[in-house]
C-alpha cells in the first residue's frame, strides 16, 4: 500500500507516451518515423564524438564541480562573445543535465510555493508539469496572430488582471515551441523592461537558439544581466540524449543554484560536458545541420497545407511545424494514436501544448531527414481522407 | 534585481564545495589525494567502456523512453534474480539519471508539501537538502550503537512522539554513508512491517549493494513489494560521472512517476544506459574493485585510530570510514579546510552528514586506490600534532 502524492498528478507528456509508443512498433520491426520529439536526425557533431572517444579511453568518468566543468562554462563564454558579442563572465555560466535541469533549478531557486509564473499557450507542456510538480501557479497567456505569438508587456499586464495575482516570473521561449516564434530584440527588450519594473523575474528560455530562419535572434544577455537564461546542447548542436545544457545566471542566484545542484543533480555526465565543449567548435558541420532543417522546413511550409493541414504559427525558428487538424478532428489525441497506428508516422496531438485549444492541433517536428519528411507526409497524404 | 526563493536556501553539500576547491588546486597543478567524494578510483568496467564506444560509432544518441531502455530494465531484473533469487517485474523498473533523480522522483511522487520523513543522523547530507527543497519535513532520527547505527521501530516510533508528527515516509540505507551500516534483513523486515502497520512509505537506499565486506546484504524486494527501492551504478558499478541509476517501484507508483520523469527529466542520458547494460555482466572486474577497497578498508581501520582518528561506525559496507575527530578539533568543517590546504588531502567534514554532532567527526572515502590511502594518511601522520 502506497500514497501518491497529489503534485505528481500532472499532465503526461504525450510526445513521451507517442514516443514509447514509437519504440515499441519499432521494436516490432515497423518502418515509424517519428516526427513526435523534437530530436535532431542528424547525430552529435563528428567533434564531439571524437572528444567523447578519447575520453572513454583515459577510461575515468567521474563528477564534476556541481557547476561544470570550468572549460566548458569558459567555452560557451566566449560563444556567446563570438555569436552575440555579448561579454559575460564565464562564472555566471552553470553546466546543466539537459535544459529540464535548467528549468528545475531554475524554478527551484527563484520562486516558493504558491508564487505564480506566466508561460505562453501554447508552449512546452514540461513548463506547466514541472511548475506544478513543485507548488507554483501556472498563468497561462494566450498568444496569437494579435501579438506575433509571443508574450508582450500588455498581454501580461492583461493575464495578471484576469488571474487576480502578482507575477513572480515570466518564461519566455524564443524560438518558441511549437509555434516557431522568434520574439525580436525590441520585443523581448519591452518585456524584460516591463518584468524590471514589476519586481518579476524574466527566465529566457534559448534552447532553439541557432535554429532561425531568417529572424532576428536575440539573446536576453544583450538586454542586461537580470534575466535567467536556459539553453541547451540538445537541438542545434544535435546531443539530445547527452542530456546536456546550460544557463547563465545573475552573479546572486549562482551560489543559491549551486547548493541546490549539489543536492539534486550532483554534477552533469562528465562525458557529455566533455563531449559539449568539442561541439562548440563544429561550427560548419551544425550549419550544414540548420540548413538541412531549413530545407525541410521550406517542404513543409508548402506540403502540409495541401495535406488539408494549415500552419497555425509563423515557423521562423526551432523545428516544428505547428498545424491545424479541425478539418479531420476535434481530438487531436486520438488522432495522433491513429495516425501512428495506422501509418506508423509518430506525431504528437496539440492538447501537450495547449490545454485550451490544443484538441484541434498537431506538432511535426521536421528536426529529421528530408527522406523522412517526404515519406512521412505521402503516408499522411495516401491515409487522411480527401476533401473533394 | 532577482528574488531568491527561501526553499532554495539548502545547506551547502560540503563535500562538493571540498571537491570544487580539491579540482582547482589540482589544476594549479598540486598533488591531490581526494578521499571527500564518494568516487571510485576504478574505471567504468572495460565492458561498459566497449559498449560506449560501440554506440558512438553508430552516432547518434537520442532520448529514450521517459522509464529507460527496456533492454536496460529487463537486465535489471535478471540481476535481481541471480544476485538475490527475487522475481521482479521489468516493468517496476525505472532508470533513472543517477540516484539522485530517484531520489527526487521518489519524494515528488509520494510526497506533498508539509509531509514528514524521516532519515537517519548521521546521514546523506542530499537527503535533507532535496527533501527541503521539496517543503517535506526532515524528521533526523539519530543513530549509534545502541541501534546498530540504523533505524528501528522504536527509534521511529519514538521519533514520531518527540517531533509530534506523523510520518508519511521512512528513508533507509543500507549500506549507509556515512556509516558503512549493513541492516540486516531480519531488521529491515521490522522496520518494513512497521512502515505498513502505520501507513509509511519506506524508501529503501541501496545504492552500496555490492559493497558489502562480510555482512548479509538484503533488498526491501526479499521482504515485499510496497517499498520504494533506489540504486545505482555510481558506486559497485563504478559510474560516478554517467549520472546513472534505478528505481524499483511498486506497480501503482509506475505511471505518477513516469509522468514526472518525461517532464522532468525526458530521459536518463542514452550512452549511460548502453553502458551501464554491459557493465551488468562485469561481474569479474566488479568483484575485484570490491575486493581492493575491502583491502583500503582493513588498512584504514587500523591506520586510522593510529593516526588519532578512532572510527565511529562499523564499516561493514560501502566505502567511508566515519571517525572521531574531537582529539584535534571542535570544528571539523574548517579543520577539512586545513587538512586540504595544507597537505592537499581532501576529507569531508562531518557537518555534511550530522548538523548536531558532525563539528567533531570527519568521513574519508576510501573508494580510490591503496597508494593513495597510504600516501594520503602518511601525510596526515606527518600533519597531525602529535599526542604524546
Amino acid at each position: 500500500m502506497i500514497s501518491i502524492s497529489k503534485r505528481s498528478a500532472v499532465e503526461p507528456f504525450h510526445a513521451m507516451d507517442i514516443l514509447a509508443e514509437a519504440t515499441r512498433r519499432r521494436q516490432d520491426g515497423r518502418p515509424v518515423i517519428s516526427m513526435a520529439v523534437g530530436q535532431p536526425g542528424h547525430p552529435a557533431p563528428q567533434a564531439a564524438l571524437e572528444a567523447a572517444r578519447k575520453a572513454l579511453e583515459g577510461g575515468r568518468i567521474g563528477y564534476t564541480d556541481a557547476l561544470g566543468m570550468t572549460a566548458l562554462r569558459q567555452g560557451l563564454a566566449e560563444e556567446y562573445r563570438r555569436r552575440h558579442g555579448v561579454l559575460v563572465d564565464w562564472k555566471r555560466i552553470v553546466v546543466t543535465t539537459g535544459s529540464s535541469a535548467g528549468f528545475n533549478l531554475a524554478f527551484l531557486s527563484l520562486f516558493d510555493v504558491g508564487d505564480a509564473v506566466a508561460i505562453a499557450r501554447p508552449g512546452y507542456p514540461a513548463y506547466r508539469s514541472i511548475l506544478a510538480a513543485l507548488g507554483l501557479k501556472v498563468i497561462e497567456v494566450a498568444v496569437g496572430p494579435e501579438t506575433g505569438f509571443t508574450l508582450t508587456p500588455e498581454s501580461l499586464e492583461r493575464a495578471q488582471a484576469e488571474a487576480g495575482v502578482r507575477l513572480n516570473g515570466v518564461l519566455l521561449a524564443s524560438p518558441a515551441n511549437p509555434t516557431g516564434t522568434v520574439t525580436a530584440k525590441a520585443q523581448l527588450k519591452a518585456v524584460y523592461d516591463y518584468c524590471q519594473g514589476q519586481g518579476i523575474t524574466l527566465i529566457s528560455d534559448e534552447i532553439y537558439h541557432g535554429l532561425t530562419y531568417g529572424a532576428e535572434e536575440a539573446t536576453a544577455l544583450e538586454i542586461g544581466d537580470d534575466a535567467v537564461i536556459i539553453n541547451s546542447f540538445s537541438k542545434y548542436y544535435c546531443m539530445t540524449g547527452w542530456r546536456i545544457g546550460w544557463m547563465v545566471l545573475p552573479e546572486e542566484l549562482v551560489r543559491p543554484v549551486e547548493c541546490v545542484a549539489q543536492s539534486l543533480y550532483i554534477s552533469a555526465p562528465e562525458l557529455s560536458q566533455i563531449a559539449a565543449l568539442a561541439a562548440l567548435s563544429a561550427t560548419d558541420e551544425l550549419e550544414q545541420y540548420k540548413a538541412a532543417c531549413q530545407a525541410n522546413r521550406d517542404f513543409l511550409m508548402t506540403r502540409l497545407p495541401e495535406l488539408g493541414l494549415p500552419l497555425l504559427s509563423p515557423m521562423d525558428g526551432a523545428f516544428y511545424a505547428y498545424v491545424d487538424a479541425k478539418g479531420f478532428t476535434n481530438d487531436s489525441m486520438a488522432f495522433a494514436r491513429r495516425i501512428l497506428a495506422e501509418t506508423d508516422v509518430a506525431v504528437t496531438p496539440g492538447r501537450d501544448f495547449d490545454p485550451v485549444d490544443g484538441h484541434l492541433a498537431l506538432r511535426l517536428s521536421y528536426a529529421g531527414t528530408m527522406t523522412e519528411m517526404v515519406e512521412a507526409t505521402d503516408r499522411l497524404a495516401k491515409w487522411l481522407p480527401k476533401s473533394d
